[in-house]
């Protein structure tokens, strides 16, 4: 058989399983799996260079299905590749089947790499692998399948200008132009043009062609794999590609053929039959591994835990694993110490922090150590790639600068006073919020080795020096700074407001009110044995923090006491941002949103039923 | 004076201004106002149709900061239209002032219309009060200052493909071309024509122009004027124009002048002086209403809650102040069918998140009621764009389809499982979780008049009828649905789990366990005295949410029940989603997250020490 009978035959088959695993499911996608089918039929079969007995390796080509919704697309490639059986197949969104909706990167599915589903998010993840094989020395290039629908996401344009002006060369990204989106039809449908001159105005090679011509197709895959910067393929297409009763057609985006249906398609198709592909090989090459031990800062005087955070990276630089992204605040968040001792292993994402996060999903799939930093107000611009990055069982470290109110001057637009709360909720994550520089550096170091998402909060001012430099910061664990037999309240902050309950202690001991201090540094996992020890021994508690008073450090604690259905063990009062801050110097807003010393003792003193 | 002559005149003025403004505040962004001076002066002293005395009228020209650390400029704008005195000017940044560091919409500041700071959110807006006008048949135009770094947000090229797509005409951006980002030079730096060719293949009219030639500037907003479409001006600008010390120097982004620096700077720019100016007025115009009253619809049987939702809407067309905006879902979301009843307010925005929240943001500063919905999930996206809505005090109803597990097979990438956690932490927020028909359709009504950023969760399934017709649901409220005197223990639910609440309380009374049954459908408020009773007479609580366990319903409870220091009255068990889930029938995924009837009565009778 020559070569384009073949693919013509294999992307029937990749239709033919579309429709049979999506049958079988009784829901799911198959007309815009039809619709690339021979976009992936040319691919895997004459383009693609991948080892699948050793999925991880960097050496190998990268594939996302951005579209993920195309799913049964992948899994029939799968089959085809012989790494799935057709039984596996037609388990498709069943219970405990590892075929998810939309494709997740499980044990069982080595040869997925990250999740997708969420549109928009696959060209900034493989933009993200792109950079990372270059990092590596790879030969390897990244292709991602792109619906036209999820064209209309921004990330997809911040993508786009990232790859141009990273001028990655690795990076082939393939537009299923298929006219129709889940409602209805798209905003271009099939003007593929318009499509052409965006991707051109933002520095791509671009081809076009007719998505169902397997000679048009290899045409441009060749030319995308000779050409330097980034190429952008825009593929007219037609969804339900195979089936006349069906092609073209709304009303068909999410749902499967019923029993008549799919055979009827079949036969048009030409029936089934069971191709087998085995991709090109990977070209070999030697990674290289160039790590030097990492020796963490060590502070003596007070710092700023963002200029702490900047110090500790630049000595992480000793990895050579360890790369850091910033959102174009790098003197800000001080990343840019970093990019001083390893400017090849900074790379600027300017300000874009979807495709910031998008990127450093990508860059731990190449086995990168990714550190992102922005304001930790803006780390919401990007919290659906956070959210995904946990499906796609992601391991990045984020850090999150300029926390609560005590930016002071800029105003609330620059202050971070949900992120505690949207961090929290991301599965598996780590939230951490240091208050000096040795606590900084100790957790900073870490991060790099904690599995799943991480997150650091970190402060703008100079917060005095606390801990020395033997203290030991593990995850999930905390400090307490202040304790008597004689404690008759507990304080707990972290980060700024730390000092805050420290002052509070002091004044509140100059009035013989003693009171325990802790230092919840890691607020998930939280340490519930200490909090619930001290809150049982002092019967009330005061939680501190530069945040709305919802889903933070506050709501952390109570969870924390109410752990396993336990009794609360005393009373607990959250102290937090209430009210819609603006601008004024630090400790005039901390007064003002009443987290400072001041209103600290006020409020303890009022708990006690001491008058004031 | 010739206009030439006093625009430039007047663009010193705003220069020195800004300058005098940030160097008393010790801070601040003089360089970047330096920068668009000429562009304010030729906009406002010639071409913006305005009546400061009646600033919310819709026949106003609208201005939007979009790169809202210019705020000294907008000051300095203020200033010169008499609004604000000199004296206010110099309070910029200081605590209690209305003159923020970043605008913000105070009602001692009401000619600003919305909250800037976080970039690349004021095109999104721009959009949306644009579309507002042309509703409202109101000859207004909408005029949006752009910085050049914040284009690298993919939000600004949501909003130029949507601009294009709904063809405003009324919709003017300015881009200020100034070369040098906050850490360094911009991706493309000078190169206007780039910026002019994207601009042109996204759809839009383009002028380029020297940002500092007055006689240029004007004649492109004359230009502007007349055009069919968006136009996007390309004004190259030198940053600290007019201070030959520090113009187009990096290391300048947000810094003041210290005093000695001020003084030569004013001197450059030819010293202080006090030029004032009137807008031109707007043209008038006769705003329509024709509201109708609103007939909400009852249900007397089984409905999604998400179907309710759309249904709702259809009814709240009556009243033409209501908008409906949707993320290309409207078939999942039911917003379909307002598009149907309403086609001329419904608007398409395709998936493209953060626009349509910009967009909402926008058309209710010219007084429109916009509700937005998408899959819950992918509200996330926006988050940033929420949390600024609050900032601007913006009154926008969001609506999130497709909560939890429950959505079965399209598996995790498109579950709602952190959306209680994020909008709880949204300040001045309204959070609410119907479960049935009757309850979704009183909710939803009720946010058409609600304050602030109000949401809604709806869900995929149908769901069983439980209130009839008359049953009212204040916001702040609950709903026990099962109570005795012999109650062990309480359940508390909201949406789908108050169905599994129910049928676990059938079961456990079976076995001669009297179960209390509480719908939380207001998660925020939330009904904290009926839930301190109830745990009180109980002892024992489950609360059972189809969310993670951070920062949701639980949380909610909890923090409850501490409410000012209170001692929580019994023991609390959280019940929610705590392992990544995967696809499966949404009865067999809350069964396997433990939140099942099945799962509820084995946790029910364990914490009561009932062996099972």
């Amino acid at each position: 058989m020559d070569k384009t009978a073949f693919w013509n035959d294999l992307a029937a088959q990749f239709s033919i399983d579309s429709i049979r695993a999506t049958t079988a499911a009784g829901s799911g996608h198959p007309t815009t799996s039809m619709s690339a089918s021979h976009l992936a039929a040319v691919l895997f079969a004459g383009h693609f260079r991948y080892d699948a007995s050793d999925p991880k390796s960097p050496g190998n080509d990268r594939f996302v299905l951005s579209k993920g919704h195309g799913s049964p697309l992948l899994y029939a490639v799968f089959k085809a590749m012989s790494l799935i059986s057709d039984e596996e197949l037609l388990s498709l969104r069943k219970m405990g089947s590892p075929l998810e909706g939309h494709p997740a990167p499980l044990e069982s599915m080595p040869w997925i790499d990250v999740a997708t589903g969420s549109l928009g998010q696959g060209l900034p993840i493989a933009l993200g692998m792109a950079l990372g094989q270059r990092l590596a020395g790879s030969p390897g290039r990244v292709w991602v399948l792109l619906g036209d629908s999820e064209t209309a996401e921004g990330s997809v344009w911040e993508a786009m200008q990232s790859a141009s002006h990273h001028n990655v060369s690795n990076l082939v990204a393939i537009l299923d132009m298929n006219r129709l989106g889940q409602s209805g039809p798209t905003m271009l449908q099939w003007e593929g043009a318009t499509y052409a001159d965006r991707a051109r105005a933002f520095g791509w090679n671009v081809i076009e062609v007719d998505g169902h011509d397997v000679t048009q197709i290899d045409e441009a895959y060749r030319k995308a794999g000779n050409a330097s910067g980034p190429t952008f393929i825009v593929a007219r297409t037609i969804k339900g590609k195979g089936f006349s009763e069906i092609e073209n057609k709304e009303g068909w985006h999410g749902k499967a053929l019923d029993a008549e249906q799919a055979k009827n398609a079949i036969a048009e198709l030409g029936g089934e039959r069971s191709l087998t592909i085995t991709p090109l090989p990977p070209q070999e090459f030697r990674p290289s591994n160039g790590s030097r031990p990492v020796e963490p800062p060590v502070y003596t005087e007070a710092v700023a835990t963002r200029k702490a955070y900047g110090e500790t990276l630049a000595a992480l630089a000793a990895r050579s694993d360890v790369v850091v992204l910033d959102g174009e605040v790098g003197n800000s968040t001080h990343t840019e110490d970093f990019a001083r001792v390893a400017p090849d292993r900074f790379l600027q994402m300017f300000i874009a922090e979807q495709n910031m996060i998008g990127a450093a999903i990508g860059l731990q799939v190449i086995g990168k150590t990714p550190f992102a930093a922005t304001f930790g107000a803006f780390i919401s611009r990007a919290y659906d790639f956070v959210r995904m990055g946990a499906v796609s069982r992601a391991k990045i470290a984020l850090c999150g600068s300029h926390a609560g109110v005590s930016i002071g001057e800029d105003g609330p637009s620059q202050m971070a006073l949900e992120d505690l709360a949207m961090m929290r909720a991301v599965h598996g994550s780590t939230v951490l919020y240091p208050s000096d520089g040795n606590s900084t550096s100790q957790l900073v170091t870490q991060m790099a080795d904690l599995p799943g998402i991480s997150y650091i909060r970190t402060t703008r001012e100079k917060t005095d020096f606390l801990y020395g430099a033997g203290e030991q910061f593990p995850i999930g664990g905390s400090k307490t700074l202040r304790s008597s037999p004689d404690d008759k309240l507990t304080l707990v902050g972290a980060g700024v407001t730390v000092f805050e309950c420290l002052k509070a202690a002091d004044q509140l001991a100059a009035e013989a009110i003693a009171a325990r201090v802790i230092d919840a540094y890691s607020v998930k996992p939280i340490d519930g044995d200490t909090l619930d020890k001290a809150l049982a021994y002092t019967g009330v508690m005061l939680v501190v923090e530069d945040h709305w008073a919802e889903g933070g450090l506050g709501d952390a604690v109570l969870s924390a006491l109410a752990e396993g259905g336990s009794q609360i063990r005393g009373r607990v009062f959250k102290l937090a941002v209430t009210q819609m801050p603006g601008s004024g110097k630090p400790d005039e807003l901390r007064d003002w949103a009443g987290i400072s010393a001041a209103k600290i003792v006020a409020r303890a003193k009022q708990a006690l039923g001491v008058s004031t």
